[in-house]
């Protein structure tokens, strides 16, 4: 098995975290300076590491194995959040790193064929998983010509600013692999409540989005008789406490539930103190591993709102938003990454979904995926006050490097 | 009785609204040169009526009327709400012109003592009520000296612009008045889905404002299970409903409940659909003429936070806006005009309260003061579309004409 070294692991990941520093966290969006800079020096480490590195047109650090037969893909995306964490991806691409290192270190695991790399733009500064995207063959031209920041700066620019414009697009050649391998922070308390330290990966979740609409009439809020109101914002308000009650009772039908379902965002209009609304509108959203589960939400959700168009006074509509599809982990993958879990930490891992978006999704459409997920301290995430304690940091290394060793013998 | 011309009511107030006409309404804001003007127009008219007119420092249009004994004044606001009804205050002032040119004209009236008005900036441009409260000495030159529209207009400045800075404001003297008499559109549906022609005021709605806030906590739409969730967005409709419902049965235990409550503003934190919101407010409202009935709904209101805020996940609190009294019209003016009302309109007419603030309660609080309604098509307000049948507006020119002789005669 590899022996990574976990005292390199934390030092690499503090100097990642310097590129772009912002108090105890990172600031550092896709292509920004800072951005290119950590691409490059990630360059240099994966040369270290005995890896052929490149760059490519998207902004991919990817760590090539030319020499070996079959190889195992490992990392995540070393771009943060604006003032976000500094471990979130940029932890997965350092075990990928100390993997690499540790492999080439270690005569007897010659035959394993690593490569690493450092996706770009998972968090969509500029795009939608813009890097796993482009490598898996998903991005057009089109897009990337359309493509912007949220403050109007097109993505062709960025491209430009950071010297990766007119670089080709690697793309993945999915009989080259057994595997991508990717850890990541869980971004929430699953873990730490459970006084577990590393999480196994079943499925990234689906993610379900709708606005529900309910139409009234606007009126004075002082001159318009109660009997004769259609009162938006009070049909909403029933509605979502309906969907909330609903969603409940679906979810406390079924032992160890994991669907999250958020309101996230409303809206009145006119929105003013002494105006009866005329329209309100929210944003209904749900997350789960299974489409069963998510076409049963769905079917209620519709009913509900059903009811509420049918009984009135304000009528009630539901348009789809956006549904991405669940992303199953590799079984055997799971087991493996188990194994290593419990002989590093015996019982103290856990099974589980994975509530946020990440690139082993689009990894996952083409070849075998697998996660692993380490404690969030408090569950903070997006924020520059995340944080893993840094034994777990440690520990997740070596499960990392044993999980990816069993997984490339296992072939 | 004073006997008023149906075709020149209807023609002064079609003269008026080409001050400022937008599509088949007006848009002419408080100092506007368009209301500028046609306050000069006004003045001019109520000279012709044989009144000594005055333009006063904060804009009121007053016609004096030195040479009576007791006097009533009558009249309302002049300007309107940006494209806004041709009607609405209108409607009042030129009814006040009217009622003064009738009385002029018959030599058996020439006792009556008529005072016309237009009132400054009821609308609220740049203050609030300001030419009734300047009139009622309500009126600080601090205030005026601080106030500014919506736009960031200093008042001071559009005073300036429109000539009236420096000139005394007029106060009211109590001893010289019978009383005050307003008419007004309904801005409601009321009248005429009782198919009534004439509204008696019983009194002006008192207005009480409440914010409510829920906190709980900002955390990831995924990652967050919903068993550790503080969601403020979801305990916000929850109570909004309890709120509904609770104000709705407190208002079913009461025959003809006139009470009427609005939650017309939310606002959820950060608003974001992939975010469990960690804070939600909304605006809680309600009207009634009774300061005991507003002292229960805000009882319950308190109790209904109190439960939430107990109940948990999220912390509810309730904080007081704003409380104007509810102002009681005079029950002897009532009586007066529901006799005029059942003389031109046997039936037609309903005694209600009124559910917008008017200048009426301002100058309640001074002088016994009366109020008139005429019907509003549709219920329609402060839009252009506002309208009202021509029949009605000639019925309540000689409804307001008969109840105003009838009252200075009273004494």
């Amino acid at each position: 098995m590899p022996k990574t070294d976990g005292e390199r692991v934390v030092a690499d990941l503090k100097r990642l975290a310097e590129f772009g520093r912002y108090k105890t966290g990172v600031h550092r969006p896709t292509y920004s300076t800072e951005d290119v800079a950590s691409r490059q020096w990630l360059a240099g480490k994966f040369a270290e590491a005995g890896l052929e590195p490149v760059i490519d047109g998207i902004g991919n650090v990817i760590g090539r194995n030319p020499g070996a037969g079959r190889r195992l893909l490992v990392g995540s995306h070393s771009e943060t959040q604006p003032h976000g964490g500094w471990l979130d991806g940029a932890l997965g691409v350092i075990y990928g790193l100390e993997l690499a290192r540790a492999v080439a270190a270690d005569p007897a695991l010659a035959g394993l064929g690593i490569e690493a790399v450092a996706w770009a733009d998972e968090e969509g500064h500029y795009g939608n998983m813009l890097g796993s995207r482009s490598f898996t063959g998903g991005l057009s031209e089109a897009e990337i010509e359309v493509a912007a920041s949220r403050d109007g700066k097109p993505l062709s620019q960025a491209l430009a600013d950071s010297g990766f414009a007119g670089r080709p697009r690697e793309l993945l050649d999915p009989s080259r692999y057994v595997g991508y391998l990717e850890a990541h922070i869980e971004q929430g308390n699953t873990l730490e409540s459970a006084g577990s330290r590393i999480g196994i990966v079943e499925g990234i979740v689906g993610i379900w989005n709708y606005w529900v609409t309910l139409s009234g009439e606007q009126n004075h809020a002082g001159t318009t008789q109660m009997s004769r109101r259609k009162d938006a914002g009070s049909a909403m308000v029933r509605l979502a406490t309906r969907i909330n009650d609903r969603f409940a009772e679906i979810a406390g039908q079924r032992a160890n539930s994991r669907t999250v379902w958020t309101i996230g965002r409303m809206l009145l209009d006119p929105n003013a103190p002494s105006i009866v609304p005329g329209r309100a509108e929210m944003q209904v959203q749900f997350r789960d591993i299974d489409t069963d589960i998510l076409a049963l939400f769905e079917r209620n959700l519709h009913e509900l709102v059903g009811d509420a168009d049918r009984a009135g006074p304000c009528r009630a509509a539901i348009v789809p938003l956006s549904k991405t599809a669940p992303a199953a982990m590799d079984p055997g993958f799971q087991t493996l990454i188990e194994a290593a879990a419990e002989r590093h930490a015996p019982g103290g891992h856990l099974r589980m979904p994975s509530g946020a978006g990440h690139d082993a999704q689009i990894l996952s459409r083409r070849i075998r995926s697998g996660m692993m997920f380490v404690p969030s301290l408090k569950g903070i995430s997006h924020h520059w006050a995340e944080d893993t304690k840094e034994a777990d940091i440690v520990l997740g290394a070596q499960v990392f490097a044993d999980a990816a060793a069993a997984i490339l013998q296992a072939g």
